[in-house]
């Protein structure tokens, strides 16, 4: 297959833009086009100089971009994503959204989030999580990559899912999952020398873990806010039907991300600056002794394997490159 | 009473420093003695300028304490603190020690740690959480300050304990709790944009737990790294007998913590910048929809609540002071 | 004296909210209302939980403070402040303003900033640095603070103002010196792991440093953002008349500041967290052997010194106060 | 030319790390071995998990590292290198060596370090700043990467070299730069909210600016230390014999760095973000038209520009590879 000429739509946020350079330093696909809603005119080696990916953002015209591309990159908030998604994909790009937009059955997005404004395309989307559904991703037009936090939520807890009556996952989380708006909670005096959790009574990420683990069990999600840049912690804690010998557990991970190339097993709790810049989920799973409770550790850089890495991973997948291409 | 002459021992550690500035500026404790083993000969405003307290560290020599002193804290670390504490005892002193060696029974200080060096005190040492403990801190001669997580986690359980029937604590510390030793782990390059689990198999301070909670209860503790100086965030999942309604919860710790003086029922998840720098306990509980999982967030400074604030609060109630004299 | 009623306008941001608490914690001092613009209605210890003001923020309404008020600070933006001031001013209320507007003669004013909305109080305004102005602080009504940046660097250059042919001086400052407002500047992720200088072709706080220091002069004056919240540093550059020996130069600092209390010397290079959250100043001067250059290194903390410490240090003189009442 | 065998000696380190990563990862170069004092035996992807580097630290010994490699990176400190140098040397292999052993000559080198231990290499060695001595090192068998200060220095200074009278390099390094081993100065809790200068009378990196900049011009250094663990910015205050135009200033820095490979000229003062974990230095000159004084800023990180990747950048030369593979 020739070269895949990709546009990122949506450039001017962080995983947009990550995901620009990722794609322009990438051995098979060339950049063909940037967009941006607010910053357009504005050089993305302006906003971004350490990308260095030198190029104008330009306006979102579907038309011009579908002469462009041959597949997208969608960087917009929920809400706006769908009519974007849906202007690509009426025009025969394959795309993946980094939005909430086409992760969810309808029901529970319009739940969690609002009416969704293209459900005509959520049967054809796939939840772009390789490691669950690769064989899904690899047919589909349409991908929807998943949150930071349910990616490495979802990557704990996946090896367990026949097996947990209980979890409780406490994550933490670098400032830039909450993203490139300036706001009092993303001001440095509020984050610097400081650790809280948030919306402690229900996030939405909850429905992502809901829908690939099943509602039966109880899962409780907590996000907190750490002061770093990139970086994702999931704590998790979980009850199993039969408890579990260490090794068992050694073995449940060890043959389930065998052979997956961006999953690596730690030898103990994982750090998240073992996975800055990088794609990998980096993982450790133990039984606690005391109380034959299961903990895994979960680290991933939220921009890379919690946005915008993964959804170059996707895309690889739906062109038939191979997987790591462009993310080592 | 007189103004109360105190000695702190061991005031080279971050504790013991600060515990020596509180004391210094405490409008009815005279700051008679600073003691060092390897800093001795130094000034503690070098040392901690900060602080500004203007004083040479000495040899620790029991004797000469004891002829300026009438109380003293002791700032060791475990099993250096025992033969300290013993002979300050001997002397007459009242004795604060922020060390781990009085705060068990014998055989649980055997069992976690090692065989214990003046067994002979354990029967009338306190543990020193005055929210728990008040009655007998007061008429106790030696009182063992617990330290920084359980202090957050008993806090934030302690309502709880007759219902609870499972629980997880995901503790997040900042750095100054791994005390002043420059190590691998201290490392301003190990912590920084880092968050980590440590010990995840068993930490000692699970023991503290367990004696003050009883055993039947299993519980989880987690200690984490953050990039943080001072501070401290225990995040607490519980199970508990029948499920509480929200407004049950909230009167449950109202109730509890009316009357302390440092305890705060905060609106939302207490981040720990709001208690740095403070004795502050600051306490968000709330009931989890989805799960009915009780969810408590208790956010303390390490270094305040945690050990030396701690301790001076202890101090007080020893002496038959106010209890928040020096602390506010 | 009675006690001095004294009202905060503007108090939401991060200079007005320390004065706040500041006042409210003064021996002497009634903290009698604090108001803001767009956050009126807001509890001041919602939005700054550490500082444990329970007050609730009001409307400005220049009759309603002058009936409850003798004294304020003011803590609006320039341009935004002369206007409040003057209506204080005119109800006969002593006026500390954190802004620019009083701080330089109309010239200056109108060619670094812009038209001069009350210059006719500018005849009786003082520059309200106590170690160069302390008496004219004494007897004045309206003291202008000022900044951050010449705080930091006139106490560094103000013994050697006889003496100097050429200064530089490389400021470094933490966060909170550019003000709550959330901006892309002020974003965790901009700052962290980042230094970087800006405004480097002239920066408005230069304006200061001539007045008072001259312009005969040649002064160069860069500021830089680190990432930390509170704290500045001075480093600064000197070229005297005559080569001065360190024994000299030790003399000039050590007789200049002998009486002062809060400016200390230190002996070696300060770091800001030797000052965090005091309203200290503290200054190393050297002489360096290879060039004969006289090197100056000031810490501050930006909003104490360099804001709300000082305005409460200037109205302690303005209401004829022991300077250091509320500060220590 | 075959693939280039390459052995990292002393690799336990913070730059030899990198520069093992680096070489690992390198197109052209064949990473045949890793060597530490110390940590021999440990792995260093045990040490190091982010650089994924899955090789046992061996010990150091000369022959059997000559049998398998062509070249050699040595990582040691200075004094411990002299040695080890000697004998690769000996061995035939060509050598990058990071510590100050060989960047000075040798009255300067037992002016500022210590008696030289192989005072016979001084003659061929040539200091490593391919933007000064590009040709030299193409045809040298041993090479001295130069520190990260005077990199940084040296680039904002050199276009400047024939013009200056006086310079002042205001320079603030990550934590990084300290290097890994544990201390004081590089505990968390000592850098975390500080900033500081510190050898403030004469740092050894001085010696390196003066040899290659001259003696004739007074150029003070002051190094600072911020809470950033890789980063290094370098504010230089240049006085020049003749007033420069702006535009002349742009011109002399644009027509320096034309060709330059790893030399960015930024439209305004750099961030130290912008060349994290790059070998770039981004520079950006202007005149303060207050004074005429020249500014230059110069940014790199300190472990690739200032350490690990110019000594690639120095070996790609030597060896006769691309200038910039393995760097990008």
């Amino acid at each position: 297959m020739a070269r895949a000429r990709v546009a990122v739509v949506g450039a001017s946020g962080f995983a947009g833009a990550l995901a620009a350079a990722i794609v322009e330093r990438h051995p098979e696909l060339d950049l063909c086009a940037v967009t941006a809603r607010s910053e357009a005119g504005a050089r993305l080696d302006e906003l971004y100089p350490r990308y260095r990916v030198p190029r104008r953002l330009e306006e979102f015209e579907p038309d011009a971009i579908a002469e462009r591309a041959d597949a997208a990159i969608v960087g917009y908030p929920h809400k706006a994503a769908a009519p974007a998604v849906k202007a690509l994909r009426e025009r025969g790009l394959k795309v993946v959204d980094l939005s909430a937009d086409f992760r969810l059955d309808r029901e529970r997005y319009e739940r969690y989030y609002q009416r969704h404004e293209a459900p005509e395309l959520l049967d054809g989307a796939v939840y772009g999580l390789p490691e669950l559904r690769r064989d899904e991703i690899r047919g589909a037009d349409l991908v929807a990559a998943p949150g930071c936090y349910p990616t490495a939520a979802l990557l704990a807890l996946a090896p367990l899912r026949e097996l947990m009556t209980d979890a409780i996952v406490d994550a933490k989380s670098g400032v830039s999952g909450a993203g490139r708006e300036p706001t009092h909670t993303t001001h440095f005096v509020s984050v610097d020398e400081n650790v809280n959790a948030y919306k402690v009574e229900g996030h939405r990420h909850r429905a992502e873990l809901e829908q690939e683990l099943g509602e039966e069990v109880p899962i409780t999600f907590t996000p907190h806010l750490v002061p770093v840049d990139q970086g994702l912690l999931a704590s998790c804690y979980v009850r199993t039907r039969t408890e579990l010998a260490p090794s068992e557990l050694r073995e449940l991970f060890a043959e389930r991300y065998a052979s997956e190339p961006f999953v690596e097993l730690a030898p103990g709790p994982p750090g998240v600056r073992e996975v800055r810049d990088t794609n990998f989920c980096r993982i450790h799973a133990t039984v606690e002794p005391a109380t034959g409770r299961v903990l895994v550790f979960s680290a991933i850089d939220n921009l890379w394997k919690g946005a915008a890495g993964q959804a170059v991973q996707d895309l690889n997948l739906m062109l038939g490159l191979e997987e790591t291409a462009g993310l080592r």
